[in-house]
């Protein structure tokens, strides 16, 4: 997840149009946030969201001068599945993508902001639990939100995540919540791009996993 | 799962040796399994038992003629590999997946001896739970432990799940029982014969996940 800050996403143009080619190098660089995480339970959803990276390059890759934005891809999915979309194809893998992102983007926002658990300041659960409140959990029947509390006493230390969000280094906290606001710049930005493109587009589904 | 009862394992010759191809047509039925429990909790099991699989099948099929039989490939393995094996190959994709063979062996075994929970008689889960500690616990950290709890919530009434093993026809539960207990026929001394030679090359891990 160093490598995460590292990878400053690309300020979006005026029209708010996300690049898939350069959204693709973006986010192929997210599945290793996971490993920040420090436990091999979140190795699951790391895969399921390189799957999902996966799906959408393979569309793309198939006529990049016709994917140009990821809007391309979801109007020529609708056009192409008819009454099966938005529940098909890269449509719904960016639809589950852009959740995970926004559970990423909470999280960030969250820690940036200073805000923790009095009682227990070196723990992030009260940061990852506002992601998931906001980002996943009506997505998920009430036995994976079960699953999700379990996994939550995996997560780790507050000070061991900000340490490998600094690649290991011992940097200072101060300095690492500034790399994060600095990454959220632009980060930010995108995902709620993508998020007004399936309202705009009516792409977005409320089903349950 | 109908599938699984459809697909009787062969019988082992006296040597015991595990024929490498015939092995890998069985069990490419096995992960089809894991839909009988008919919620979308378990494909996860399902991609880590079916990743096992392709594993040891590309082994195989890099020689099949020096890999004849499952030994044949942990020998191999072992003479390639050195102080890395058994963590390694097809060698650690079989260690785990015979766990997860293990587990469908007592599962169905403990229906077939017609154990059940008086209180609760269309529930599976004291078979599931019977399953779990003896094939897999051990290999479990207690935040996965604590996930397999939440996640035997979401398994299905034994009605359902007889119906599914045979093919969603309505047969009597006797005449499905049968064809289990025919189905463990050869089943169970096929993982037997793999847990023995675990044992007998020095093969097993005990670490957790
Ligand atoms: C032996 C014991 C074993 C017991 C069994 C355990 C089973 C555990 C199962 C837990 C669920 C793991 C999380 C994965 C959930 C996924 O099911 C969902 C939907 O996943 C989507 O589904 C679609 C079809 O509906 C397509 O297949 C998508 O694929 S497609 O590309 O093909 O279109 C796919 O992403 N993704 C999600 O909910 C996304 C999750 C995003 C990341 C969230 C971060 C949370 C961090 C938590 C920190 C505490
Ligand atoms: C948003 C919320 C999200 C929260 C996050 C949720 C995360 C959920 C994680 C739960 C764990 C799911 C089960 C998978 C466990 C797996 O971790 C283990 C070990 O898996 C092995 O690991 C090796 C390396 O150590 C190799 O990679 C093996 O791969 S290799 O082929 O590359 O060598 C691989 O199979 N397999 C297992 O324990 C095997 C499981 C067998 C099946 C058991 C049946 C149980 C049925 C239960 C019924 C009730």
């Amino acid at each position: 997840m160093s490598v995460l800050l590292d990878n400053q996403f690309r300020e979006l143009p005026p029209d708010k149009s996300v690049d898939t080619k350069i959204f693709l190098d973006n986010v192929s660089h997210i599945p290793a946030f996971f490993d920040c995480l420090g436990s091999k339970v979140f190795s699951i959803i790391k895969s399921d969201i390189n799957g999902n990276i996966t799906k959408i390059r393979a569309v793309y890759l198939k006529d990049p001068a016709k994917y140009v934005t990821l809007q391309d891809i979801l109007e020529a999915e609708r056009e192409a599945h008819q009454a099966e979309w938005p529940k098909v194809g890269a449509t719904l893998a960016l639809m589950w993508l852009k959740r995970g992102l926004h559970f990423i983007q909470i999280l960030l926002q969250s820690l940036a902001d200073g805000e923790r658990d009095e009682n227990n300041p070196n723990l992030i659960r009260v940061n990852i639990t506002k992601a998931y409140e906001q980002a996943l959990k009506r997505y998920h029947g009430w036995i994976v939100q079960k699953i999700f509390n379990a996994a939550l006493l995996a997560a780790p230390y507050r000070s061991n995540f900000l340490k490998a969000l600094s690649k290991g280094e011992e940097v200072k906290e101060e300095e690492c919540l500034a790399n994060v606001r600095q990454f959220l710049v632009n980060y930010t930005p995108t995902v709620d791009a993508i998020y007004q493109m399936y309202t705009n587009l009516n792409a977005e589904l409320d089903y349950t996993v």
